[in-house]
């Protein structure tokens, strides 16, 4: 069955890149209240384009925030595995969109290159599996495997109403199999994460004075909010990179002897790759761990964003009336996101003063999650990957998030995996792009993963 | 004479704040480069009005930036002095604009107050001078005193060119003595400013990734800008508020006892109004000296503005590729803007690592300046301040900066005062307004200014 699926991609796959294309139009941003009519334009299109594919039950389901697309098609018997497939159709903000050499959201090929945000995180996961699903009903009729469809709206945002989503749905999520599909893979160098770091997400406000003074008239006695921002930041992280925060690491497993061993072989491998990414001639914090460690088993505490004051060019002499900066922690086994966000929310309080306010929001928190490293679910992935890159894929770590694969295995306690869907880059910044090459490869590598676990 | 004057101010008040108005409209923000031919159109506004007022020579000056307004009346006689009368006529950006209760170039009244940026910082010496001219020609076809009249455009960018422009047009510019009319005064408390501090402004920018990479991917092995960034400004100040350049108070020449005691008595007086300007419970630095000497007689040094990475709403989770902060410090004699231009530089360089860039601009340089105490001049402005205030004013050092200020001094050798017009809050900040009732009074003490030193 499976070889009339692959002919049906390779026959229809001018229009998959048509449909692809209407899907990265909508400019789903999910962490910008000014796109929400945009995130609910998203879900009706993939529901549509699913219940015209087959599946059955497609609807939105509401959650506090952005709705969850879910779908179903459970007619492959009882004897069949059931997989709930994960993948989400918001995407991140688009600035510095000066940075873009085409619209965000007006996909344009290049060189070979489909250039739109989304096109890889993770627009590919959504529709890749459409389309699979779409080429297995045209060639069987049906699926080799029961499928369950839950595809986010909030995973650019730290997926801050999905553990209550999930908790209250198990019963309707309850599976055999989870299979995250978030991104991509390197088809010259296939990896199964088996492991991914957890997510904090805070907002740190410092107010002064209730409105941005003249700094010749007040300069020297009103504590400037900046100066405390500055304190606050620069506390952070020592020489070496080690995070600063009294009892951060206090958690970390340290990894096994073997598993140290293999990431270092692996590093080896990926090195240039990762070098050539960070766009950068050193790499940072050496004395912490060897990068690979660095990436993935190691947390992580990242400011993303610091404003306050005037930001336009020239000179404005004025203390601001506050500073605001965001940060990112990245956690990893076995940190309890609940108690870091104490530590960290104490360690900035730590800087109170009677001069200024701080105000700690901590705006999302995920638990770092260990996924499936042998059996059935990771036979089928390395059958898949093996089918369409010709290659043993390596078990790795991954130093992301995907705080959803935290909440499935809390609340289903079902197996994961993660299987990517084609390749690209710029994630997260101008210029994302999908290797057009690679389109078909990640649809006929979900066509072998399904056949396979399904057999 | 000067009751003709006086009676024509009163009769033609109307007519002046309409024109006022007029002037307040053009939105001549020197530090954004969007604004430049608003710059020119209001030189060319002022030019203008000065020419129908009756003044010889009126023209625009180029300089290196935004040009200076020129125009003078030397009929006097040659007993009489000849004052060089310095005023600006840019003003400060508007951000945030959302803070502004109406719209910042549209002057309107409330309460009692004229709003507009720049209504006291610093049309308003503008306009009150032409305004004195305009009153004076008409009560006595002549001008008690020689006039030259140099109208600057680029106060509120530290008047990056000025030096140069005066050092070259020095004897344009001779005169007996230079009156600085930037900024308003306290009618209920006259005070005549005989120090200034100067100005240094330097803009950082620290780069790291040559685009905004994933945090995920890249957390951990990439040195975050921002992190450097907050280290730098953490470092420029002590929990007292001291500075921590190495060698930056050097320079620095102690208050004798008198002076410091005088300031102490002059700041019992003020304390309430510069605690409710403040808009904080609690003042800062305490420990560095009195409220009065931190303010005007110690240095200072403010972080203006900074910003990095995602600042929008809700989470992205980034390693931005850049993070850049505007810095002012305020100088008093004997600080070298120089020298202090020097030891900034290496204080920030000295946190150079090989895993960053930093950049270190000067943007403008300017020396503090020591004005008149005594003599005919001071004599002068007394004078005028008790004609309309009926109160002696107190000499006082001033906190803020008139660049110009240390220019004159260094280049022209004729002695300074200072005199503000009219009276306002909010400068710099939004909603700057001058006080209705001080319009009228603004113009009546220059009048009184000009008719009591040309005797």
């Amino acid at each position: 069955m499976i070889e009339q699926a692959l002919a049906y991609v390779q026959a229809h796959l001018d229009e998959f890149l048509d449909g692809y294309k209407e899907l990265l139009r909508i400019p789903s941003i999910s962490t910008d209240p000014a796109y929400k009519e945009e995130l609910l334009r998203c879900a009706a299109w993939v529901v549509a384009e699913m219940e015209r594919i087959g599946l059955n039950n497609c609807r939105t389901l509401p959650t506090a925030g952005h709705p969850v697309v879910y779908g179903e098609w459970l007619e492959a018997g009882p004897d069949k595995p059931t997989v709930l497939v994960y993948a989400h159709y918001d995407v991140q903000p688009v600035d510095p969109l000066s940075l873009w050499e085409s619209a965000p959201f007006e996909p344009t090929v290049r060189e070979g290159k489909l250039f739109a945000r989304g096109a890889i995180d993770d627009k590919s996961g959504v529709w890749g599996n459409l389309k699979a699903f779409e080429a297995m009903f045209a060639a069987d009729g049906k699926l080799p495997v029961n499928i369950k469809v839950c595809f986010e709206g909030e995973e650019e945002m730290a997926s801050p109403n999905m553990h209550a989503f999930v908790a209250a749905n198990k019963e309707l999520l309850a599976a055999d199999a989870v299979l995250l599909c978030d991104g991509g893979f390197k088809p010259e160098r296939p990896s199964i994460t088996y492991a991914l770091r957890g997510a904090l997400a805070a907002e740190v406000t410092i107010r002064g004075p209730k409105k941005d003074l003249h700094s010749g008239a007040y300069g020297g006695v009103v504590h400037n909010p900046l100066h405390l921002a500055g304190k606050i930041v620069g506390s952070f992280h020592d020489e070496t990179g080690r995070i600063q925060i009294p009892g951060y690491y206090d958690a970390v497993r340290a990894l096994s002897e073997s598993e140290s061993a293999a990431m270092h072989d692996n590093w080896e491998q990926i090195k240039d790759r990762v070098m050539e990414g960070s766009t950068v001639d050193k790499l940072w914090a050496e004395p912490m761990g060897t990068p690979p460690e660095r990436i993935t088993a190691l947390p992580t505490l990242d400011v993303n964003g610091i404003s306050g004051g005037y930001e336009g060019p020239g000179i404005k002499t004025i203390i601001p009336s506050s500073a605001t900066f965001k940060v990112t922690m990245r956690l990893v086994a076995d940190q309890d996101p609940e108690v870091i966000a104490g530590l960290f929310t104490d360690h900035v309080m730590s800087f109170a003063t009677d001069t200024l306010d701080i105000d700690v929001q901590i705006l999302a928190k995920g638990w770092p999650v260990t996924m499936e490293f042998e059996g059935p679910l990771i036979n089928a992935v390395q059958t898949a990957l093996k089918a369409t890159t010709g290659l043993e894929a390596n078990l790795t770590r991954g130093g992301g998030s995907i705080p959803i694969g935290g909440m499935f295995q809390q609340e289903l306690g079902a197996p994961l995996t993660a299987l990517g869907v084609g390749f690209g880059e710029n994630v997260h910044s101008p210029n994302e792009y999908l290797e057009l090459e690679h389109f078909q490869t990640g649809i006929d590598t979900l066509l072998h993963f399904y056949y396979a676990y399904g057999e």
